[in-house]
């Protein structure tokens, strides 16, 4: 077929604000029904991670953190909100950089990022901040067996919207996955010509989460995450973390 | 809508080699028609660079190629062909590392990757290489131009897969763009709580490569690009090169 089988990617939209101890898996099912659209074996469900903290009650209130001597030394240092610092220190494994006002880490979640993904945005007031979980493929395991129960044997993928180097601009990438090989490893593959594939690793779960940005936009419109179908992938028990480069191997830097 | 308004994304497989001169335009139309597939104005056709770069004839034999002393020099120390050394320093802007015997470069294309984009694999032989446009931008613009004189009014995007800093596993970048604005901007805009979106800039084309791949796969199997439907964009005349950051302004590295 000249135009092959396709793969679709179906906005999961919420009206309603997630809070603490709320349902992801039962409110996407629910969702879906009042769409009359039925989630499907092998459908990928992707949630932001804003979704997913806030259900957790991954937040922070900032009036409440006391920022310890390192942390009032940097933001004085990047002039930025010592309390602010402080969170984003306690979610940081490492600091990457420290300039111009921003902070680059190395969050626990595995990603490198600005601010250890701490996020002030969406969250109802300006003192509270969402912050990621720490163990991000554990929750996607989580939630990817809530749905199996239901009878979705899904996969799940977790994302956050990120910078990243040499480039402008933030794309969406995996924070945790579950069911799903994250990495497609064509090595020792071979082209139409016998010769062995220049790409050899492709990091699907970071393409799966950049495509799923494509519906859910600027989170002012209450997208909390895509259902993307027909997209053919292996079952896998590794997570997201494992598509972090060791420094020490990272040409790039 | 709880489920909203779907992207879909349909890969485009040709069952030829393409050669130098090709009518991409054409084939992508005829492959269309084959399946019965009408392509719509607002479309997005993407391209991944190896299909490009062969129609364009932008092939070189190594065994052509004389290699400069300092590609020699290069080539000796990172135990590699010295021919290849010498193509890649031609298509490199700068070099952005060397070790491992690796090389990171920033081609001219404006991208950062290893090797300056150039590709041994899928050219039917051992002794040739493929290499990026340098012009990109240029060449999307010339599809879409050819696109728009048959009477359909897509935008363009041309690919190239490829590794990053930070994570393990390749994926599909953009590096040219035309008839679609390949930032979505959102500096200034509030979320559902009126505050400032700290995601700010979105890198679309990026993520709408990214998105391709999901069914472009590798390259073993003959699909040349994709056709994305249903994704709201603005037209813009920047092209993907605008997503370069200047090093002076990396944080990252």
């Amino acid at each position: 077929m000249p135009i092959t089988g396709k793969v679709s990617i179906h906005g999961i939209k919420y009206d309603g604000a997630i809070r603490r101890g709320d349902d992801l898996v039962d409110i996407v099912i629910r969702e879906a029904r009042k769409s009359k659209f039925k989630i499907r074996d092998r459908d990928i469900v992707i949630l932001s991670h804003t979704a997913v903290s806030k259900a957790l009650g991954l937040m922070v209130r900032l009036a409440d953190v006391k920022p310890s001597a390192v942390a009032m030394s940097i933001a004085e240092r990047l002039g930025r909100n010592a309390e602010l610092v402080e969170v984003i220190l306690r979610e940081a494994e490492e600091i990457v950089r420290m300039e111009g006002g921003r902070l680059i880490t190395l969050a626990k979640t595995g990603l490198v990022s600005a601010n250890s993904q701490v996020d002030r945005s969406n969250v109802g007031s300006d003192e509270w901040v969402v912050i990621a979980p720490r163990n991000p493929d554990a929750i996607a395991k989580k939630i990817r067996k809530e749905f199996k129960s239901r009878g979705y044997n899904v996969a799940v993928v977790l994302t956050d919207t990120l910078g990243r180097p040499f480039r402008i601009g933030e794309v969406n990438f995996a924070m945790g996955c579950s069911g799903i090989k994250p990495i497609n490893d064509l090595r020792g593959k071979r082209d139409l010509f016998g010769r062995v594939l220049r790409v050899k690793r492709i990091a699907i779960v970071d393409e799966l989460a950049a495509a799923s940005e494509l519906v859910t936009g600027s989170s002012s419109e209450g997208v909390i995450g895509a259902i993307v179908r027909g997209y053919k992938y292996k079952r896998g028990n590794e997570g997201a973390r494992s598509l972090r480069r060791p420094t020490e191997r990272d040409l790039f830097i």
